[in-house]
C-alpha cells in the first residue's frame, strides 16, 4: 500500500498575496512569472514572506533490463561511470549545485554495480537493476513499495535538516524507455509521440525503440492499474522519486521537477495523490519529443526552454535562480504604501 | 560624428571551444543553450576558460515630451519617483542585482525633475526631458552626440573597475514610443506591429498611441538616416543606452540586452556598427507587442520568456545565473579525457 497525507494547501491566503504582490512598486502583473511563483509558494508555505531554506537536490540512479534490447545509444556502463563523475563534482549537476548553493546527494536505487561501503552515494539499491520488460515485470510489487518508501524516506531526513525546497534527478541509462511506457499508460497519448531519442541526438535510435516498447506494450498483461504501470514498466530510481515527491508535498516542501523522466514521476504520483502536483513547480521543457506533451497533460507551464537533454536534474537547477527571485520580490520589493510612488496599474 | 573601434572577435578559437564542449561528460549538445552561450562568451574573450568579473547594470532614466499626448497609462512623474524607490533599494531591479551580485548605477540622462548633488544618482542630464516628436525633433544633434559620448563614458570607468559583463536597463515613463518609432524606421516593420502597450496591462491605450505616432511619423520630415532618426524619435537615456553598448562592445565586454527598450537600443547600434551584435547576449522575450518582431529581425534568441513588462533590465538580470552556468560549464565540468566515462555521443 501506498499512503501519504497529501492536502491542498488552504486558498485563503491567495487573496492577501494577490494584494501584496499587486502593492510592490511595479505596473500590475509587470514581473509575469515571477508572480505565478510567488503566489504558488506562498500559498503552499501559507505565507505572506515564504523563505527558500537549505535547499537539496537528490539524484537517483538505477539500471535498466530493458537496455538489453539496444533502446539506448549509450552503453549501460555510463550509470555507474557518471555517478563516480558526480563523486568528483565534474558532471552537469555539480557545477550547478555549487552555483545555487544545493546540498547534492547520490542515491543509488538500483544500479547494476557493487559499489563499496566508503563510496559516497547513499545505498537504497534494491536490486543490480530492473528485469528487461520486453518479457516481465521490471519489478515485483514488494520492490516497488520498497522503493516508494525508501525515496519517501530520504526526503524525510533532509526535510528533518531544515530543507524546504527540494528537487531530483536521475541518472540512469535507458530511462526515457520506462518513461514512455508511463506516459503511455498514464495519459493515454499514443507510444509513438511518447517515444523521443534520449541522449541521442542523431535520433536514429527512435525507430527501434519504438519497435520494442510497442512489443513490450503487446507482452504485458497485468491490471492497468497506476501501481501495475508503475512496477512492470518502472525504474527503481524512477519510482524512489515518486515516493520522494510524495513525501515532499505530505511535507509541504516546494517540489522543483526537472525534464522529461521526473516530470513522468510527477504524473505517476499525481494519478496516486493528485494533490502533489499543488507543490511542484516544472522548471523545464526540453527537446525530448514526449516532454511537451505531458506538460500540456498536467496544464504544468515550464519556466525555462534551454534545450537540455542532459538530466540529472540540471533543468530544475538552471530554474532555481528565477524562484528564488520570485520569493525575494516578495520580500524584498517596496510597496506603494511604503514609497510616494504614484500606483501606475 | 560617432565613432568607435568595435571588430568581430577571432572565429578561430570556436573550433577548439567546440572540441572542449564535447569534450565535457555529457552527451553531445545536451546543455542546450548553455552551450551556444558558452560558445559566445569563449569567442568574445578568445578563452577557453572566460570568466565573468565585476558584474554592473545601469539604469539610464529620462523623460519624454511625448507622454504630453496621452501615450502612457502612467504619469511622467513616476520616473523620478521610482529613481528614488531604487536609491531606497525596494524597486525590483534593487533585488535581483543583490541576488546576483551586480553593482547598480543609476544615470540621470534627462528626467524632469532637479535632483540635488547628495542624490546617489549619476548625473549625465541634457535636458529635462525631450521635446514633443509629435512637433519637433525630440533632440537637438549636439544633444544626441553628448548623450552617446555620456554612455560610453560611463562603460569606460566601470570598466576600470575590472569589469567583463554589463547589463542595461532603463526607466522613462513613455519610452515604449520612441522605442517603437526607432523599431519601425530601422526595420521597416508596420508601426502597428511595433506598437504594444507598455506598462499598461489593460491594452486600452494602443489604439490612441498608434494614432499619435502614426501622426508623428506624418509629421517627420528628416532625411532618414539612423542618427537623425535616433535624434529625432529618441530618448536621452535610449540613446545614452546606444553609446554605452557601442563603448562596451569596444572594450570586448559581454553585453546583456534586456526587453524591448533595449533591444531597440542594440537594434540601433547594430545600424552604426553590426559588430556590436557580436558582444550582445538576449536575456529576455516580453509580451510587450513588438518585441518578438524586432528579435527575430534580428535573429536573436532571447534565453527566457517570463512575461515580464517591468524594465529596468529586470529580464537581464534574470538571465545572469543561465549566462554563469554557462561560463561555469566550461571551467568546471570534467572532461572524457580527464574521467573514466565511456563517451557517449
Amino acid at each position: 500500500m501506498i499512503t501519504f497525507k497529501i492536502k491542498t494547501p488552504e486558498q485563503e491566503v491567495k487573496t492577501y498575496l494577490q494584494e501584496q504582490i499587486d502593492n510592490l512598486t511595479k505596473p500590475k502583473g509587470a514581473l509575469g512569472r515571477l508572480e505565478d511563483i510567488a503566489m504558488q509558494i506562498g500559498t503552499i508555505q501559507q505565507s505572506l514572506h515564504p523563505k527558500l531554506t537549505n535547499p537539496h537536490h537528490i539524484v537517483f540512479a538505477g539500471d535498466h533490463g530493458i537496455v538489453d534490447e539496444g533502446v539506448s545509444a549509450a552503453p549501460k556502463a555510463v550509470t555507474y561511470q557518471m555517478i563516480a563523475n558526480f563523486w568528483n563534482g565534474g558532471a552537469g549537476i555539480n557545477f550547478l549545485c555549487r552555483q545555487h548553493g544545493f546540498e547534492l546527494q547520490v542515491v543509488d536505487a538500483g544500479v547494476d554495480y557493487n559499489f563499496t561501503d566508503k563510496d559516497p552515494i547513499i545505498n537504497a539499491k534494491i536490486r543490480k537493476g530492473t528485469r528487461n520488460f520486453l518479457h516481465e515485470a521490471a519489478m515485483i510489487q514488494e520492490e516497488m513499495y520498497q522503493a516508494i518508501e525508501l525515496g519517501a524516506e530520504q526526503v524525510s531526513k533532509i526535510h528533518q535538516t531544515g530543507c524546504n525546497v527540494i528537487s531530483f534527478g536521475e541518472m540512469g541509462i535507458g530511462n526515457t524507455s520506462p518513461s514512455a511506457m508511463w506516459m503511455h499508460y498514464f495519459t493515454n497519448i499514443s507510444l509513438t509521440d511518447c517515444v523521443g531519442a534520449g541522449c541521442d541526438h542523431t535520433g536514429d535510435i527512435v525507430t527501434h525503440k519504438l519497435k520494442v516498447l510497442s512489443q513490450a506494450k503487446e507482452n504485458y498483461k497485468g491490471d492497468g492499474t497506476t501501481e501495475d504501470i508503475m512496477a512492470y514498466f518502472g525504474g527503481y530510481e524512477m519510482v524512489m522519486a515518486v515516493g520522494a515527491m510524495l513525501k515532499a508535498a505530505e511535507l509541504k516542501m516546494t517540489i522543483l521537477i526537472d525534464g522529461f523522466i521526473m516530470t513522468n514521476c510527477l504524473l505517476a504520483a499525481t494519478k496516486l495523490y493528485p494533490e502533489v502536483q499543488d507543490y511542484a513547480i516544472f522548471s523545464h521543457q526540453g527537446d525530448e519529443a514526449g516532454h511537451k506533451l505531458v506538460l500540456e497533460y498536467l496544464k504544468a507551464k515550464p519556466i525555462l526552454h534551454l534545450d537540455l537533454r542532459l538530466g540529472e536534474g540540471t533543468g530544475a537547477l538552471c530554474a532555481y535562480p528565477i524562484v528564488d527571485s520570485a520569493v525575494r520580490m516578495l520580500n524584498e520589493m517596496g510597496t506603494f504604501k511604503e514609497v510616494k510612488v504614484s500606483k501606475y496599474f
